[in-house]
């Protein structure tokens, strides 16, 4: 390891963001990137191994979240109240991230294989969520549908929360979609 | 167009799966699956954009059945209803083709660009559906969720069908799933 440099990883975030702003990601360079951050290269690939990965470092924390939140849930509560209570773990996860969310949304719909990357952050995170259901004892088919279910409430909701006005939080969201989902399978 | 060749696309496809089966996806050439199939390779290229097309060529018309099965359900019905009756035309045509869905399943599992691809296809089923019922006038986010909703279910009903024994149809596991996703919402 080199020399410690402070709140590196937050650095190169926030290089990475302004330059994939300005010039597109795919003429963004790691080089460039260090160089705005004023770190090295080699500081780079200790905290990131591309400049992809720079959009998708935070997959990892939120799937952690995810399944961590699961454990808010009585052992006997049912299968969409457990999963309700890892959406609210993450939704509040989101508070004061909307700005950053919003860029982050901005570069990845603009790239073809961005949005094929956050396809299979998303799969991957109903795969965990499905497999955390069964741990605690929700059989098959139902642990497969409450987590898609629950990665469709949170994929509409963010949606929502980043082409809303800012003034209502994920939380708002995730509620709203989560209710709507309720409705439309009850044939409201 | 050069001349006439019967059956041409059939017997590519066919061609292709069993030299994805024996020798792998990335191993098989287009020249290879035309020589197999009897054909020049300007009448694969007549019929398929390259090698990964053989395998996601059903795509576009799966989407159609889709849109136009919304079309069997009364003006009036709940969403749930409509995407059931979208879900119900697609699993009748899959009747008779589960030992080529097993064999595009487990060569597609293998390989993770067609994972991805697979992924992206679901997602456009998703929006395409969902575009369908806001054309129909279920509003937001219902006309989202329900149409995630019912992408969960072929998902899920998918997996069920190929990893069953063969006994019982897709309409039968797309129902299973779907009384699955009601009573996981309702909380059961």
């Amino acid at each position: 390891m080199g020399r410690w440099e402070p709140n590196a990883r937050g650095r190169l975030e926030q290089a990475a963001m302004e330059l994939y702003g300005e010039r597109g990601y795919e003429q963004t360079t790691v080089t460039e990137i260090a160089k705005r951050a004023g770190l090295s290269e080699r500081t780079f690939f200790r905290h990131y191994a591309d400049k992809r990965e720079v959009l998708f470092g935070g997959s990892a924390a939120l799937q952690d979240l995810l399944v961590a939140g699961l454990g808010d849930a009585p052992a006997s509560a049912p299968a969409i109240d457990v999963v309700a209570a890892a959406l609210d773990a993450v939704a509040a996860s989101f508070d004061g991230r909307r700005e950053f969310a919003l860029r982050r949304q901005g570069i990845i719909s603009a790239n073809a294989e961005l949005r094929e990357r956050e396809l299979i952050k998303l799969a991957s995170l109903s795969a965990a969520l499905a497999g955390a259901l069964r741990a605690r004892g929700v059989a098959e088919p139902a642990a497969s549908l409450a987590a898609e279910a629950g990665i469709a409430v949170f994929k509409v909701a963010f949606e929502r929360w980043t082409d809303g006005d800012g003034t209502r939080s994920m939380d708002h969201f995730t509620h709203e979609a989560l209710e709507a989902l309720r409705a439309v399978t009850a044939g409201a």
